[in-house]
């Protein structure tokens, strides 16, 4: 759109929305003209809170968690165990982890997978700070949370590898049925891997 | 997700961002993730762009255009035509007719539908003044470009009821088949609209 149109504080907005993932440039400019629609409910929090977002969030020196503090909410919980780490490739899957309750454990953020083709090396990822954590004696246990990708598998078979060293027991993810999930829908790969770990009922 | 875990900053973000039109709770966690990982170049750009759209947009008090300016850049545009007003039902469309440059004439924005279910009635909408802009006597004609909906050609009809007294001319798009359309993906309607309206070629 000409900026003429609309004049540029506008088209801006429509830039910066346009950005975000999973809106284009058609979803960006409804988004736009609705955020302006409702000026005081909705484009006026959205600056403050962006705003305010920008300057409280930090990247927590322990674990790569992004928080409003640091360390983390999790690394500062003194009830979570200090015992077991789960290693995961992105903050967006220890949010999810987090929301599911599934662990009382502390975290480790990746921040990626290896991925050789796209010039991702172990040098690329937090694995060294993974390694001196998971040196120090109350470590007893990593589980390795990554997602059941190639490269997510393959960055797990490496991390087993390096952390043999560490006296530690590594684990992953259980492969099966999600639950609520029907069989008929799911993939001959899950069916084998729930097959396979079939438990006693 | 509990506060809790990604502090309050960064939960009020993710709120305002799952209001957008687009956007549901699970993206506009991961858009928020994207902008924090992004800190200056898209999350401080999209919360200036913000308040600053915040502060500039404003309704044209004529047309009912949103822009930085009032009267809009289009109305207070010399070289638009000042004898042709597009009725079109929301800035949006406004927008879209501006991005095709399918019109040197001015707008009015009816800001909704007829939809007497939804209890919108002709006052709910800026009708009054376009009756008031359309009795202007350099006003020759009206081009009602409403959606081709059920509500948007009753709103068509009940508009030309209404400018008869205005000495106007009113008409309104053509229906036909889309630029680039096939013919066999096209609904029975606008296949019939399209012969009843062919044109010498």
């Amino acid at each position: 759109m000409a900026a003429s149109t609309v004049g540029p504080e506008i088209e801006k907005l429509i830039q910066a929305l346009s950005r975000l993932p999973g809106l284009g440039p058609r979803s960006a400019r409804r988004a736009a003209l609705a955020l302006i629609k409702k000026k005081e409910t909705l484009l006026v929090p959205l600056a403050n809170a962006a705003r305010e977002a920008a300057e409280a969030a930090k990247v927590c020196s322990v674990c790569g968690n992004i928080d409003s503090r640091d360390p983390c909410s999790v690394c500062s919980d003194p009830a979570r165990d200090p015992a077991t780490i789960v290693v995961v490739e992105d903050v967006g899957d220890l949010w999810a982890l987090e929301r599911a309750a599934a662990t009382k454990a502390r975290y480790h953020v990746l921040g990626g997978v290896l991925a050789p083709l796209d010039g991702i090396g172990p040098d690329d990822l937090a694995i060294d700070t993974l390694l001196g954590r998971a040196s120090a004696p109350e470590v007893t246990e990593i589980i390795l949370a990554v997602n059941a990708t190639v490269e997510g598998q393959t960055t797990a078979h490496y991390l087993t590898d390096e952390l043999a060293s560490c006296h530690v027991k590594v684990t992953r993810l259980a492969h099966g049925v999600p639950v609520g999930g029907e069989l008929d829908y799911l993939d001959d790969g899950t069916l084998a891997a729930a097959m396979r770990a079939r438990t006693a009922f």
